[in-house]
């Protein structure tokens, strides 16, 4: 959906507030995107929303092509599942408590919930393998929020659960899902900085995987193998780690990281204190054996906004940026407004999303610095100058040559770089 | 996306949970549509994730064609704005604490919040008027949850707001979103049992507007005049509002019914004490006009399985279902498999949304059971009978005919009742 800049929503800032010490968040204040409500809780306006939810229909889709099924559990969560697997106490837990007495948790992740649900459903080795997921707001009660969209204490999480006869199945399952965790990381952007990391397995397995993003605001250090697209996270550093992975010491890099997906291996931890079993085919009553596979959509996007900046603002990969072409009318002349105003309803025909900053009070620097901060991939700017030379002038925000091109041309040229 | 029922995550279930009284609760859980986490508190499973996302799609092509932006707002509210406008303390809030010290409350609405980051984007008569909305789960605490999806603790809800230069421009587009609710509505299939009711106007104005369903079920009490299409609510039944509204106590009958749906003329009851103000073309500083409008596809999705279901289960209408058709396989004979395969790949080819019971287990009984008890619109039946027949064996959930078809008959006879 395009839309013309005197009706978007929002308006770009000299300034974040003062407490925000993110890069992430500034950046995105600056810009419009988000709005600081509290720290590490943060609102998602037009321009935001826009690529948090293009950032959730790629995970969508990959869900679905892994035979998925889409489910919304409650936020809200009874202790009694989570006193069985010893996780109510956690600090981690935002509590309240209801007027006609009780106690709720907010869903900071849904192994439990999800596990009693499939009581209902599982019974039988024929009712195995599913996997089911949901994209949807968590809450963690952080000490420490202070790395903007990173660490939230309120967050888009996409949660990933697998049921499975046997070990075996879970591990094909497991593979396949870290390669979809994979296609999704190269799809918005981050392939080429995100690498597989062998990890803690927590309670539930020796190791398990992370997918860390390489940026020097990580909260994480890793080691990393680069040749062979592995890294260790520091916490499990250890000899044997090396040797059961084929890593060797002298090949390791220290790196700062972003943790920007996990995937678990938890065998039959939440299955078994919460019950979950299914009769095999010899009738006997064996535990469900479970995997759980996590990726944040506001923790990408303030990675994205991380690795895809420079000083004049965000640079945002295609596939998630909020809008294909930023369209600059430059000067207040009938000529170039017509122009323009005729090059926008080419563009929105031809299906590319267009902010057109049809502004006629906005000063050239003005238009131009906003087209920097908000990091549109095209910047087309229709001025005397360009009609002159024969139509728009196009610009890749990630370079510094432009071209002109005929309005034909620019809708061509910007097809083309979407593969439309 | 087409599915198999053996793929499928849920399965039926004879009985719901005793302490589940509401009806539209009770069927969805027996149908495998949501889970009951807690009273007032359910988890949509994939049949239900399906219904709810279609209800907001609606709604949401409702909202994008008003000029609403759609934006996602944080749950966690902190104090400062709701303090301003005396509504910290109200006893419908969730209330929660950080670690880290300080209280956060639970969003049950928006108002304050959009008023408070709208200071940053509103200046200036230019840059109204403005709209924005989202759909998002919202959290009340109430003291009595029984009427199932209804009346939730936590539920889904879409609630749109709008800014004006002066209460002209506000009443244009208050009518503009009754047209478009009353759009939403028709869309859904509940238009004909849906009425505009005069209620009251809360600390706003004097009155407002609910929409509000006829039901047995309906929590409130309206008295409907049915040839102008419009009712009163008990709540405000008086002579002075039969005569500004032009209504006859004659006319007048006593229904219950459930309101689906609100809108609001807030004037300036928010903006005034959160400072949201704009410089009109003299450069005086005036306060802004509101408007607030609210809608819940969590309770528009509960109320749509109250007034479609009969004994057997669920009659969903064509625009909400959770699939177009349910092809049922009868008998296990090869022929039957075989041909259910072919006409399975043809209505999912041909884009018509299948659920397939391809059970080689379950009794024929069984199956019409669950296909009467899900409620999908068209039932398609592939037996030995049928075969003979020339076909397959077509029926609508609310028709007790049915009629038998060729592969591509059926595929258009489907096509055809969606418009496809």
């Amino acid at each position: 959906m395009s839309m013309r800049q005197t009706h978007l929503l929002t308006k770009t800032r000299k300034d974040a507030p003062a407490d925000e010490v993110a890069k992430n968040a500034a950046l995105l204040i600056k810009a419009g995107f988000i709005h600081k409500e509290a720290a590490g809780i943060y609102s998602y306006l037009p321009l935001g929303e826009r690529v948090l939810t293009k950032i959730s229909n790629i995970i969508r889709n990959e869900m679905n092509a892994l035979g998925g099924q889409e489910v919304f559990l409650s936020a809200f969560q009874p202790a009694e599942a989570w006193q069985k697997t010893n996780r109510w106490d956690l600090p981690v837990w935002f509590k309240t408590k209801l007027v006609s007495g009780g106690e709720l948790g907010l869903g900071w992740t849904h192994e439990e919930a999800i596990t009693a649900i499939m009581k209902n459903h599982i019974a039988s080795y024929k009712d195995l393998p599913k996997a089911v997921y949901q994209i949807q707001t968590k809450f963690r009660n952080e000490e420490r929020a202070k790395s903007g969209l990173l660490r939230g204490r309120e967050f888009m999480m996409k949660d990933l659960y697998s049921f499975h006869a046997d070990t075996a199945d879970l591990e094909a399952f497991h593979e396949r899902c870290r390669d979809a965790y994979l296609s999704i990381f190269r799809q918005i952007g981050l392939g080429e900085h995100t690498y597989l990391t062998v990890a803690s397995g927590g309670h539930f397995s020796k190791y398990s995987f992370e997918f860390q993003t390489l940026s020097k605001s990580g909260e994480d250090t890793i080691y990393l193998a680069r040749q062979k697209k592995l890294a260790v996270n520091k916490e499990i550093l250890s000899d044997d780690v090396l040797a059961e992975y084929g890593l060797l010491k002298n090949e390791l890099e220290e790196q700062s990281a972003i943790e920007v997906g996990n995937i678990f291996k938890l065998g039959t931890r939440f299955s078994e204190p919460i019950g979950l079993s299914y009769k095999d085919e010899a009738g006997a009553l064996v535990p469900v054996v479970m995997g759980s596979y996590g990726i944040g959509p506001s923790r990408l996007f303030g990675t994205i906004a991380e690795i895809y900046s420079d000083n004049s603002g965000l640079k945002w990969p295609d596939a998630v940026a909020p809008f294909a072409a930023h369209l600059v009318a430059v000067g207040g002349t009938d000529e170039v407004r017509e122009e323009a105003d005729r090059l926008f309803d080419a563009l929105d025909r031809a299906g590319i999303e267009t902010l057109y900053d049809d502004r006629q009070t906005a000063q050239t620097g003005e238009k131009f610095a906003d087209a920097d901060l908000i990091g549109i991939p095209f910047r087309i700017v229709v001025s005397t100058k360009s009609l002159d030379s024969g139509g728009a002038e196009i610009k890749r925000r990630t370079e510094t040559e432009t071209r002109v091109a005929s309005s034909e041309e620019t809708v061509r040229h910007i097809l083309d770089a979407y593969h439309i």
